[in-house]
């Protein structure tokens, strides 16, 4: 996972029960890094994970959940030992439900994230901040070999996250749309880029002016608009079939709902803890569509990479050593980070052993 | 226009500009009723309306804005004197944008409401409140002969209302959906009367409980959930596929998101004065859309009416003389009517002489 100021959060409650880590059928080791109080400092420390099931796959992690499967069992046709693979979001859900049965099941009530979660036998999740991962097939995808490992790395969370919400939204292969991103951080910035390889004229909105600079010309946004100054506001009025909205501070979708054109929708992918303020008077007057959406599923995941290895889409990152991970946490508790960091894994010295 | 608290508000700002009465085009004597000053009490007035234009037919106002065609312009084919028809919420738009020319001239930016609005001609559109009103055919449809007059009034406003929200979020012949109203009044009783219609089943959402008996035995709705009841709640989470919210007050979504499926939508058709509060996480987690919608269009208007005299929906009114219109408003500031006021213009002694 790339870091996020809620993987952050969720990590200052502890996650390891020592009950699990006894349990016979866990016989591969693994070298992680945790948050074992509740400082939230994380620390390396030795745990097993689960032996590789017949419909798992055991795979060494270079940057987060991305690394070159090593194990395959013995129901897996789909991956072979030393494909580049990676990991989303998800790492179990019931296989059994209409939202599993139809290609959502990141939506499926029995899902368990890959981290901050307890699985099916009573074992957490661990999560990716480790050597090596055992996962179910089903949740894994490949990654294309013209796609370096580190910069795919984000493309699993931050990449899905905006793909899935704009193809929901019907801007995937619809060229000529207006759309915009609220908010260029390690989301937004790859909102520019889809956008932009699907052909649409992409503005970021901003309350920051200096992010005009890296959105033009780093990015290759079409357009910017300052949120502040209400002059550029009213003059885009009514302009944008779609906007991404990533933010995760207390907001009002007000000022966003009047730049949508009539029918137009604001997707939601951030996730601010106090409820967003959304007014009805341009809502209603507008027939504007506020939407939900959360990553995506591994069928989309796989779609998006594939997407990414023909359009050369990567994530622009800052690449942190493991043994840096606190160092790179407090950055990111005060923001001090462009877009994302990655987690560089394979560097560790144990890693290299495996 | 049947009555409704934002109507009630806008006649507290007084309209009748005197000049506009001096204007020779205005040919034809009406009588009227109208806010004069802040009080907000409505007294009658005699009042020109323009004379019969080209595109225009005169209409005797029957209930509110329906009633019996009396003239027709030399352009107007689709009219004939003696007609019943009806006129919804829009006077006037500019009939040359995007929106005009694809059926959704409601949202033109140019739209000029029947009532509380200043036509082209810089002169009030007076409303509905009065004997006689000259309207452009092109915002006037017919009204089925198998309805009622009285009882049809009010599907112009709220039953167009939630027969356009509930269409365009595809409720419309898709037999077999779990729908929800929150709010039971003259909007909330004509989504059960659609659902029904389309095949759904349809459930009432209320904070009170003798809406109960209501919304089962009189207007045959499946189901009914008391919001106060977090047992309920919970028992009938990701239940819906579709919330229809009339709600008028300050409240947040965050309940009623609970309910829907993933993919499910709530329809805003209220307009509460501070903004609904969303939060973020049943939004998200739940692919869930928030769409806003208003009145609707002409086209739909129509559409709406034949559906309506195929399947004899109607409102559930009580019926005011226009002498009572002060009284009806007192009561209905008190919350005081079940469903809807409908204004008997007819029964005024002076309507009769026209």
């Amino acid at each position: 996972m790339p870091l996020s100021p809620s993987i952050l959060k969720s990590l200052t409650t502890p996650t390891i029960s020592p009950m699990a880590k006894s349990t016979p059928k866990f016989t591969q080791s693994a070298l992680g890094w945790a948050a074992h109080d509740s400082s939230g400092k994380l620390t390396p420390f030795m745990f097993k994970r689960r032996e590789n099931g017949v419909e798992d796959v055991t795979i060494k992690i270079l940057y987060e959940i991305s690394g070159i499967v090593i194990k395959v069992g013995s129901n897996v046709s789909k991956f072979k030992v030393g494909e580049r693979v990676g990991v989303g979001y998800v790492a179990a859900t019931c296989l059994d439900c209409e939202l599993c049965n139809s290609f959502q099941e990141n939506y499926c009530d029995q899902m368990k994230p890959v981290y901050n979660s307890i699985h099916w036998d009573d074992t957490p999740t661990y999560g990716g901040y480790s050597t090596i991962m055992v996962a179910d097939h089903r949740y894994v995808v490949h990654i294309p070999e013209s796609l370096p490992m580190d910069r795919a790395a984000p493309l699993m969370g931050a990449g899905l996250t905006v793909y899935t919400a704009m193809k929901n939204s019907n801007l995937f292969e619809s060229p000529g749309k207006h759309m915009a991103v609220i908010g260029l951080g390690g989301v937004g910035h790859m909102a520019i880029k889809f956008g932009k390889a699907f052909g649409n004229h992409v503005t970021v909105i901003s309350t920051s002016p200096s992010k005009e600079k890296d959105a033009k010309e780093k990015l290759d946004a079409d357009g910017f608009i300052l949120s502040t100054d209400l002059k550029q506001m009213q003059r885009n009025r009514r302009s944008l079939d779609f906007i991404i909205d990533t933010v995760s501070a207390k907001h009002s979708l007000g000022p966003y709902l009047e730049l949508l054109k009539v029918n137009g929708t604001i997707s939601i992918v951030g996730e601010p803890a106090q409820p967003i303020e959304v007014p009805a008077t341009p809502l209603i007057y507008g027939k504007k569509v506020v939407r939900g959406s959360i990553i995506g599923s591994v069928k989309e995941l796989q779609e998006m990479m594939i997407f990414c290895g023909k359009h050369n889409i990567l994530c622009e990152i800052e690449l942190v050593s493991i043994d840096k991970i606190n160092e790179a946490f407090d950055r990111l508790s005060k923001n001090d980070v462009k877009f994302r960091f990655v987690l560089n894994v394979a560097a560790h010295q144990y890693s290299s052993r495996l």
